[in-house]
């Protein structure tokens, strides 16, 4: 039974500001640069979740990636589209929106929404055409 | 002499929020919808600009892009990166930061920047990948 | 007033066929090639419609693109996703699936759907990253 | 020396239909949805091919890229373009033409056509924007 | 009887220089910055040649875009891919290669290739992602 | 702590050309086809370079894609971009500049590059929409 990777991919757009409060502004902008802006700016997100399992002999699908849109959607997109991500993201909260806390935070949403026998592998965030970020789940720690 | 349209594409990333102030809550979320989000959301814009001129028989450009591209970055780009359009690009000052309305107040940045014999001819926004505009100029409000 | 032009981008899939019936297959195979294959072949389809106005002065809009992607998907992309061209739309009953054709009856379904003061004034369907095809009205027939 | 990959992309399109015969119409159409149409729908495919060696020394290649260009046309893109996957693709009998299916199947056509020391190590098949798979070979079942 | 225009997409790369033999090498180097490199730079240029006409009742076609994409490789790109532009196409002889010039030479290679009853209406040339040059064609010099 | 993997693109457009100079010109071109083109050509390079580590608890970056950017300007880009990659690039010296042996050169350019705690761990490079290379360093080579 071949095991093979599925990808979904979803777009979003949002606000956010790189800063620590414990910081002093010239600290934030030293580190963070424009990306401290305190009046924000914001990004059109693209997000690819990847999923690997076996596929299912029935309907040839590793997962129904309709229902993975769904997941995305009802645990991820819905909460971030429209919306800045210091301020109106719960699963945020306390993290700076950077792309890689961001991947990482994703990664939580979803992890165990996966059907049985499936594995979320990626999650792929583009803040802009030149900048991305990927991450393979906790595992990887290790091996690193 | 022929004449030919060039295009200098530029990209950029800004926050902003559609609303006015003399409208409701209620009234502001059902014109705008999400985009009304008093928190804010953002984009990242991507600006082609397009000049039409005579083909210079010296140096077989309309205009050289290096040119352009300053341009744009000194009077367009350098103002709204990593800026929040309500509030801090003076040039958009008073007016709701549609792509429509931002095509135009670009128009109004670049015009006059032109070398001579050089028409600026065309601003393209794109908001989002689905979402552009497109002006090119006060003439066309004659012809329609 | 500004005059400006904005543009909606959807996407959608299909099957469809390039023949004509009253031919034989030899002439079907001769002038329409491998897309004249009996058993159908489909496409990524990707469809921009543009639509031109004045700027509203109090939404910033030519018109609400929320508006003209809900009648892009009740006139056109909800009776052509995952449908066959030639088989299963109404609209198109009676002409050969081809591109231009396609793209001459898409503007047929939203020419009316236009608010009071907005044009359609272009629409552009690719077929596929090499082919595509624009129209701009019945008005150009003249003109040529 | 150095061990590299490198892909070689190719472009198609192909009709299909997702639906088990064994089924009821209800329950093709309830697993399937709009992809069990029995008038079939279609996507332009994006196909890439990665295969892993060392460079050689000589050529600076991994491998000709014409000639894995050539291996991709002979064995899958010629079988398959301006095709209908149910019906008309002899190596894809028998089973579902899900993308996961499809990937596994092009690494079956694709395996044996190697140079010496030249490995396949990935078939990537992108059926819209939206939805991808990834096939990396069977010896990725055992490490799952 | 609908008037539509159809657009067809080609890739293809080559090395180029913007040098004026008559001046220095300072002068060379002031106007065309990097461009005048002697030993020369390179581009993929992606082409997209539009068409004008009446759709064929009969094909539904403007014109077999077949026909288009031979006339497109026989006298443009199989003459310029892998090819120097200074030096080893005639049909650029004395002229600076910059997109401009290039484009409007494009345009003298295919405007008599039309078949009857169509007309060559759009030359695109993309140099890279963020310069393009359109030419409409000789009648554009008028109306300027 | 997570682990993550970020990457950051740069374009460049360069000259080359693939030839052995101990060989003749028909064993050239027979093995290098176009590319052999003694008068060269070029490409519109694209070039994906991916870091990976700990994400740090403070910036929330694995490290700052800004420096990354500057690296790879400082050694790679500004030293290819406009130039003849067979001619003016030291550390191209002695080796045919294949995509694969560029991707190789670019990772001995970074590898020491990265801050503490960080890896180089991926050089993409397209050459042509169709044709791209990935280089994961030379720990790979145990592993093949």
């Amino acid at each position: 039974m071949s095991v093979v990777r599925a990808t979904r991919r979803a777009h979003f757009c949002a606000a956010h500001r790189l800063h620590r409060e414990e910081w002093s502004d010239e600290r934030n902008r030293e580190v963070f640069g424009d990306c401290s802006n305190p009046n924000w700016h914001g990004h059109n997100y693209v997000l690819d979740v990847t999923v690997e399992g076996p596929v299912d002999p029935e309907t040839g699908f590793v997962m129904d990636l309709k229902h993975l849109k769904h997941a995305m959607a009802a645990r991820v997109v819905d909460d971030v589209d429209h919306r800045n991500l210091n301020l109106e993201v719960p699963w945020m909260d306390g993290v700076i929106p950077s792309t890689e806390n961001f991947a990482v935070a994703i990664w939580g949403r979803l992890a165990d929404a996966m059907p049985k026998g499936v594995k979320l592998c990626r999650v792929f965030v583009q803040e802009t055409p030149n900048n991305s970020v990927e991450y393979t789940g906790p595992e990887n720690a290790e091996a690193s």
